[in-house]
C-alpha cells in the first residue's frame, strides 16, 4: 500500500512509519517537526538522543534498503500543499498522528490551549476536506484517545468501542438507539479528540469517507524491532512534566533516583498499550478499513488497564525508589474503575504485549543509559488545570546527587 | 447590564443590539463586518438597503439618545485584542453571534468549508479562553441551532432542551443517565455548532463558566420595534440561495413573482421563530444565566414547527405564485416529523409571535418595496452537498418580466 503518515516524526509516528516500511508499504511522512520545536520552547529534550529526521531516513535506507519519503508541511495551515500531496501521491491509506498530544501542555496557558484547538481541529478538518476535494478514496486511520470517554461514567460496564446502545423513552414506548459514546474529556487536548469524532461522523455520512478512529490508551515502551536496529533510528522518550506519560516517567524517575511522582491518591485507573502494539494496531486498522457509507469505525487501542498507584508500587518495589504524592494538577476523580472492550483488535489478530519485568527492565535500561541527558528541573508537571492548583515549591523533590 | 454583542452587525445581532440598548442595557458591538464582506464575494446584497454600521449607530443615537459602542475586530484571529476588550469592558453578559451561519455557504467549496470551521471554532474557543484568562465572570449566551439534533432521530418523541435521558444496560442492571443529546448535523455549518457544544461543556466543567446555548429554529421576519423606527436602522433581508432562509425566501419570491423554490418534496418539517422573539429570548437568556459549576443551559429557541410544503402552499395560495419543485441540494430525509420542547422560554415569560397573515403581509410588503434591488440570478441555491447533486440549468426558473 501507498501510505501517508501525518506526524511521522513523533513518538508514535516514527516507529509506525518504520514498521509499515519494513512490512513493505510505500511510506511518505508529512510532518512540520512541531514536536521538536515545542521541546525548544519548553527547553527540554527527548531523554534518548533522537537524530534529525533526514539522518533518521538515511539510516533507515542503509539498514533496510527501503526509502521513506518526507514532506515538511504544516497541514493545519498549508491546505493547498496538503491537497496537492494527496492528489499527487494517491495514497491507499493515511495515518493521522498530526495533533498536539499532551494534556498538560494543552492546559498550560491561553496560548497553548488555543494552539491545541486551532492546530488539531484544522489539521483534521483540512485532511477531510482534501480527501473530498481530490476525490482520493484513501482509508484514513486517526489516533484518538481513551480520554474521549472520560472515566467513571460507565460504572461497572465495560467501555464499548465508540458506540453505546441506549434506550430512550418515547410516547410510543422504549426505542433502542446506538449512539456515539457520550464525550467527557478531561483536558483541552482530550476535548479536541471529541471534536474530531464529530468531524469524522459528518464526513463519513455526507461524503462516504472511510475512517477508523483509534481510541488509544497511554503508550509505554520506547523501542520497536525497527527503531532498535540502529542507534540513529532510536525513538524519542519524553520524561518532562508536559509530555512524559505516566509509566515511562516512572521508569525514568527510578533510573535517575527521583521519587515517583504520583498525582493525588494514585487511584486513577488508566488503559495502557506498548509501543510495539501501537504500530501493529495501525497496520491492522489500515488493512481492515470500513466501507464507504459506513459510520466511522472505532477501535479501542488498548491491551490492559492498571491503577496508577499499583504501577508506582511495582516500579518502587523493583527498583527501590520512593513514591512522592503530589497535589493533582488535573481536575479529575480521585479514583475510578475502568473496564475496556478491545474485541475488535483481538479479532483482527493482535497478540498483546503486556506489562512484564522484562519490558520494564528494557525501559529502565534506556533511561539509565541516557540519564545524564535529563534535566531534573523538568520532571514535575507544572501545568495546572485551573489557577490555584499549583504544587507548592516546598513539595518539589530534588534529584539526589549522581551516584554512578 | 453591560453587554458585549459579538456579531452585532448581522441579521440577528443588529436587532438584538438595538433591543438590548432600548431596554437600558449598555451595549458594545464587536464585529468584523464579515457578513457584508461575504456578500461582496457572492456579488449579492441584502434586499433591504442596510446602512453602514457607523451610520446605523449614529441614527440610533438620534432616535433613542442612547450610545452603542463598536469595536471592529475579528475574534477568531485577534485573540489579544479580544482579551483586552473583555478585560477593559468587564461585561456582565456576552451574546455570541459571531459565526458563519449559512449551511449552503458552508458546503459551497473547500474554502468555505474550511472558513466555516476555522472561523466558528476559533471564535468560540478564543472567547472561552479570554473569559478564563481575564477571570471575567460574564454570563455567555451563544446562538446555536436546532440543527444540532438532526431530524428524525427521535421519532414521535419531543426533542428535549439539550439533554436526553437514556438508559444504559450494565452488569449491575439498568442505569439512567442524562446526556448531551446525540448530534446529527446536516451540514458543515451545523457541525460547527455541535463542536461548540463540546467546547461549552468542557469550559463549564473545568472553569465554571456560565454558558447558555440557544438552539434556535429558522428565523423569519425582518423588522423589530427598534429597527422599524428609522429607515437607517432597517434590518438585513437575505434572499439569495446561500443566506436566504426558507420562509423569508418564499415571501421575497412571491413578491417578485418568482416560483417558490421547494427542495425535494417539501416534506421537511422545521422549527421557526420570528425575529422579534429572537431578541426577547436573548434578553431572557442573559437575565437568567446558569450558576458557576452548572453544565451549560440549553434552551430551544423556537416557537412553532411547520412542514416546508405547507408554508409554500400558504404563500402560494395567498399571493398567487407557483411552486417549483427543485432537486434537493442537501443530503437529508425527504420528510420528517418534528416535535420540539421549548418549556424553558415559556416559563421565563416568552409570549410567542406565531405565523399569521398580518406578519406574512409585513414581510411581503418589505420584499415588494425593495424588489428592484433583487438580482434574480441569485435566488436559486447553487451550493450542493456532494458533487453530482447540481440542479440542471433547464430546471432553473426565470423571473417573469417586471409587471409593476
Amino acid at each position: 500500500m501507498r501510505v501517508l503518515v501525518l506526524g511521522g516524526d513523533g513518538f508514535c509516528g516514527w516507529p509506525t512509519s518504520l514498521y509499515l516500511s519494513d512490512k513493505g508499504h510505500d511510506v511518505t511522512i508529512l510532518d512540520n517537526l512541531s514536536r521538536r520545536k515545542i521541546d525548544v520552547d519548553l527547553e527540554v529534550e527527548s531523554l534518548t538522543p533522537i537524530r534529525p529526521l533526514g539522518e533518521r531516513l538515511r539510516a533507515w535506507k542503509e539498514v533496510s534498503d527501503r526509502e521513506i519519503g518526507f514532506v515538511n508541511i504544516d497541514i493545519a495551515t498549508e491546505y493547498d500543499r496538503l491537497a496537492a500531496v494527496v492528489a499527487d501521491q494517491q495514497p491507499d491509506a493515511i495515518v493521522h498522528f498530526a495533533e498536539q498530544r499532551a494534556a498538560p501542555y494543552s492546559m498550560r496557558t491561553a496560548a497553548t490551549k488555543r494552539y491545541t484547538v486551532d492546530n488539531n481541529i484544522r489539521a483534521t478538518h483540512n485532511l477531510l476536506v482534501a480527501l473530498v476535494e481530490t476525490g482520493v478514496d484513501a482509508a484514513l486511520a486517526h489516533l484518538g484517545t481513551m480520554g474521549v470517554y472520560g472515566y467513571g461514567w460507565s460504572g461497572s460496564a465495560p467501555i464499548p468501542e465508540g458506540y453505546l446502545t441506549v434506550k430512550v423513552t418515547t410516547p410510543d414506548g422504549e426505542l433502542e438507539r446506538e449512539i456515539l459514546h457520550p464525550a467527557n474529556p478531561g483536558s483541552v487536548y482530550h476535548m479536541t479528540k471529541t471534536l474530531d469524532q464529530l468531524l469524522f461522523s459528518f464526513y463519513a455520512k455526507n461524503d462516504g469517507l472511510r475512517i477508523t478512529d483509534l481510541h488509544q490508551g497511554i503508550v509505554w515502551g520506547t523501542q520497536t524491532d525497527q527503531t532498535a536496529r540502529d542507534v540513529r533510528l532510536i525513538n524519542r522518550f519524553d520524561y518532562d512534566g508536559d509530555y512524559g506519560t505516566v509509566l515511562n516517567r516512572f521508569l525514568m524517575q527510578a533510573a535517575v533516583g527521583h521519587p515517583l511522582t504520583v498525582h493525588g491518591t494514585g487511584g486513577q485507573t488508566r488503559a495502557f498499550i506498548h509501543i510495539r502494539d501501537t504500530v501493529r494496531c495501525i497496520e491492522l486498522a489500515i488493512e481492515n478499513p470500513p466501507q464507504s457509507g459506513d459510520r466511522p469505525r472505532v477501535l479501542n487501542q488498548v491491551t490492559e488497564t492498571h491503577q496508577i498507584l499499583d504501577l508506582a508500587k511495582m516500579v518502587s518495589d523493583t527498583m527501590g525508589v520512593d513514591i512522592a504524592y503530589l497535589p493533582n494538577p488535573r481536575r479529575e476523580a480521585e479514583a475510578n474503575d475502568l473496564i475496556v472492550t478491545n474485541d475488535q483488535f483481538l479479532a483482527l489478530g493482535l497478540e498483546p504485549t503486556t506489562l512484564s519485568d522484562g519490558l520494564l527492565a528494557e525501559g529502565t535500561e534506556i533511561a539509565r543509559r541516557y540519564r545524564d541527558r535529563a534535566d531534573p528541573s523538568k520532571i514535575v508537571s507544572r501545568s495546572v488545570w485551573r489557577q490555584g492548583m499549583e504544587t507548592a515549591e516546598d513539595l518539589l523533590t530534588e534529584l539526589p546527587a549522581d551516584e554512578s
